[in-house]
């Protein structure tokens, strides 16, 4: 393997308001608590291995593999929301599955898209699911805002 | 260097159906035998010292460095297509090139088109053609649907 | 940590035209110094200990995390530019930041906003901006053109 295995993964979230849509979502991720790392995008698997942890300080500019979802508007008014779900198998040998939704509508919403993805995947791979994680982000834009929501994978 | 060099690499290719367009995406992914590891997509450079191999099962939740195309849609009746084309130069000195290609059209079309680029990407450089490899999906969507193709990085 | 903490980092910016968009991009990408790599974009953060450096001649296939703007169009006549903005701040125990830009207009425009971002960024973090290194490509398109900007992280 060229990267080893991570061992621990958090959830984070944050909605925040900026000058440019580059900006609000800077502002997002510091919300959440990663804005200070070199965020690296992937699709969305936890090792078997790989233990539920609360959010550690990230150090500076670390690169930081994460699944995310993310939705920012310029237009006053518009409702954003971010959502990550984090599904672990009954059968602690298989992998968990992580999922992303985004929309310009409410949390809740979100929220239930999101799970249903991360259902949809489990029957897709005949996994019973045993446990679920998720996170999520919401604002209505008052200038430029960003709502993010990942899933950090960590060592 | 911050990553050791990939030393192998094989391609994948997989069309599939799902709920969602990330659902029939990451079906896609396992149809091509990736889903269940962290893609982390790159710009597409074969290291001189890299060797072809057959598909290798990836340990579950590994990050693994792919170069892919993906072409998704919601609309019942659309063609989908993706595919990757690795080429190696005469020059085993020098490195290969990776060009992906993507569209809603048939897949015959799609391996022309990505064989094309790589062709201009070897011409750019000024480097012979000696190999070229390809994989390809394609599928006709019945309800959400997503081919996928890639060359994963191996060590 | 995955992944090692980047030590030193490097400005690149080109212009080229090509075939296709993904070709255009390959060219700017060497055009830049870095088109025999393997990119992997990432947001945007300078560890407080990293160097700034001249740029360096990199592996080919070298795994490369990199921020990077990039402007790209197939219409004769365009204007392209993308740009990057480093920042680094006074107390260097701090991170510093990285801002992208790219729009369909000149470089100084392009330039100018990267900059705002970047001091907007440090805003936002209230951080004291102490220096400042940026990097832009800008080109009319002809054919097909792609303009890119990127710092590239480094050890």
């Amino acid at each position: 393997m060229i990267l080893t295995l991570p061992t621990s993964y958090f959830l984070v979230a944050g909605y925040a308001e900026g000058p440019t849509l580059l900006n609000a979502f800077d502002n997002a991720l510091m919300k959440a608590g990663v804005g200070n790392t070199n965020l690296i995008k992937m699709s969305s698997i936890l090792p078997p291995s790989c233990k539920h942890i609360e959010p550690v300080q990230l150090p500076y500019g670390a690169l930081i593999p994460v699944a995310y979802a993310e939705d920012s508007s310029p237009q006053p008014g518009t409702p954003v929301a971010a959502a990550v779900a984090c599904g672990v198998p009954d059968d602690r040998r298989l992998p968990g599955v992580i999922m992303e939704h985004h929309m310009t509508d409410d949390e809740k919403t979100c929220r239930e898209i999101v799970l249903q993805k991360l259902e949809a995947g489990f029957a897709a791979r005949g996994y019973k699911l045993a446990v679920v994680q998720m996170a999520s982000a919401f604002g209505v834009v008052k200038e430029v805002g960003s709502a993010f929501a990942g899933v950090v994978l960590w060592t």
